[in-house]
């Protein structure tokens, strides 16, 4: 017990001082903490000074870190601004989703990989890490714009189909099941509508009962369970976790409660999210750089899952003007935290090889370290629009 | 990753959920969250419902709840008033330390134990869970009264005397090493001195570089550093991970910059510290509740271990007048994570049998569960005076 929890503590440590310097330092030269905490993770990962290991429990704080990520950022949306850019956030992921997959699939199939791989590479592009792009709109104080609340939607949209082709990938491994695919769909979509649809009712009957029931304030518990509680049923239903903990930060964002809970939350935040971001960082074999036909595949892989987010996420917001959806096309370029479990699975099932692994570590990367840069320089030239000013509904 | 992460997300689901629950629902009949915790523990634990287990991520997430709650409690602490009540504190922490290790070792020998068993027992008779106490001294409001910081004050020496005799204890499994028992004594000491005399200074000094280095406020995470980097330290030299902590905190309580910290940090002691007392209930098998030989043992020895802290700390703080005494003595009754730890230690080391390791969980439960009802009636009859009302010194 002693010599083994000493050990955690001192990767604990490790990894919160690492994410915190490196995370100061770099906003001294605007660098978004997001990718001083991803470097910091490859620095002090198994893969380059071999301080920290990815253990069982390093996964677990990074997805406790993940969920509270989500969950900030669904409770700093505007359920209502989320519902009226419904059509174009639809439109963005959709087209989002087809061209980059196509892209992944067709450049494996001509270099001939077996089909299961290259659904499996098109599958790992498709995923837009919502989780990234939200923390530099969050840190440039953009997040309530138009075109925030268009990636925000999207990338809910986007996740869910990710998770369709996921389940599609998994079961071309033993044949293809129609039925399994119509069913996780279909309870995807029905998880999300119904949250949206009946959670806000819900919460706000519960919050009333459990200030009614308890001696001290009982918000941020509440919150808390629910999060963690909508994650599990999104995890247990095929959806990532993540979406659960997105929805049910939505679902608080209407409530009269959100104020005092957004600055426990973000507490939580500081404290938890550099756990997600250096835990992406750590899990870089930086070895696979030195091999030329690795490499290349992945400048290309890399390459497709741009100009596959660009273009397809472009021609979905283009009602919005050149502007705004070359904005969203770069904000959906991110992949991550879904892109990762997508591969890791693949790996775990023997569907993918270990150099198509590495490759999509290496997109998911660079997809990651490119958008921010981009991002801050797209949204810092001029202010933008706030959401909620476009109430008149020409947007829809 | 899949699969088992959503395992892990469920069982922090169900600790949170019914740490909650419970707490909430004990709060309306007066039972502070500690009790309800802990029972919340033993229920779901993996010897009565099964619906959770004790895992490598359960035990790292519980640490890291014990840690947040011990800085919690230090930046409470006016480090002045620590000092001036020092004479009685160590004079309660000595008495309350002698008392219970002769007891505890005497009644072993008396009944043939081994001479190593008998020492582990005597041991784990010694320390004082001061995160229970404070608990409910926090919870009541009285945080700050002279007899809270003469208990808050003894439990640190207490723990230092207490990992002190473990160290006595293991180096008696091969061969008694005197070197080493004074090497462990001067560094406990040695730190704890080092960390009260420089601390201030040194923190003051960094939270003035880092605020001018940093764009955003860098003070919670400052604190959060060096509240890791002390528990480490303390771990690595052989005290537990918590005095550090608790010295952190301390350290941080003398700035003006407390009182924003203490707002952070009481949000990551919500989320945190369910997971401690949670995870201490989880770990107590039950089943041996039906042995009537171990009941028996386990009566005698809870006995003793409150009879030795009663008289012991008692006579310690008996010039604070007969009931400042008592309330000293009631207070340093919980045995808690460190006398767990010394019989996880002495299992480990198969220094002790499961017998004895069973008796021991079932002292420290039973001390835990019985001190805070006696605590709340001892402090609600009449309001306690503040530490720093006995500014003239005749305490000390």
């Amino acid at each position: 017990m002693g010599e083994h929890s000493t050990d955690i503590l001192l990767q604990i440590f490790i990894i919160f001082t690492a994410a915190k310097v490196l995370g100061f330092a770099g906003q001294k030269i605007q660098i978004p903490p997001v990718i001083s905490e991803i470097v910091a993770g490859i620095l002090i990962g198994p893969y380059a000074l071999k301080l920290v290991r990815v253990e069982e429990w390093t996964l677990a704080l990074a997805e406790l870190g993940a969920i509270v990520l989500l969950f900030s950022v669904g409770l700093e949306q505007k359920l209502t601004n989320l519902l009226r850019v419904g059509r174009t956030a639809l439109l963005v992921a959709v087209l989002g989703v087809v061209l980059p997959f196509l892209l992944g699939w067709g450049l494996l199939a001509l270099l001939d990989h077996s089909q299961t791989e290259s659904v499996f590479m098109g599958a790992a592009m498709v995923a837009t890490s919502v989780g990234i792009t939200a923390r530099v709109l969050r840190e440039m104080g953009v997040l309530r714009t138009l075109v925030a609340t268009v990636i925000l939607g999207a990338a809910v949209v986007d996740d869910i189909l990710g998770m369709i082709i996921l389940a599609v990938a998994s079961s071309l491994t033993t044949g293809v099941n129609y039925l399994e695919i119509a069913a996780v769909t279909g309870l995807a979509l029905g998880f999300t509508v119904f949250i949206i649809l009946v959670g806000r009712r819900v919460v706000r009957q519960a919050a009333h009962q459990a200030r009614q029931f308890a001696a001290s304030d009982p918000i941020f518990a509440l919150a808390m369970v629910i999060c963690l509680g909508l994650s599990l049923v999104a995890a247990k239903i095929q959806i990532a976790a993540i979406i659960g903990a997105f929805l049910a930060g939505l679902v608080f964002s209407e409530e009269e409660l959100a104020e005092g809970l957004r600055e426990e939350v973000s507490t939580l935040y500081e404290f938890l999210v550099p756990f997600f971001f250096v835990g992406m960082g750590m899990q870089m074999d930086i070895s696979v750089l030195g091999r030329l036909d690795v490499l290349l595949l992945a400048g290309v892989v890399t390459l497709l899952a741009i100009v596959g987010k660009l273009v397809g996420c472009g021609l979905g917001a283009y009602e919005l003007g050149w502007r705004p959806a070359l904005q969203v096309g770069v904000g959906m370029v991110p992949r991550g935290e879904v892109g990762i479990i997508i591969a890791a699975i693949g790996l775990n099932m023997a569907a993918i090889s270990d150099e198509i692994y590495s490759v999509t570590i290496i997109m998911v990367l660079i997809t990651t370290l490119l958008a921010p840069p981009f991002l801050k320089m797209l949204f810092s030239e001029r202010p933008m629009p706030e959401a909620r000013l476009h109430s008149s509904g020409d947007v829809v």
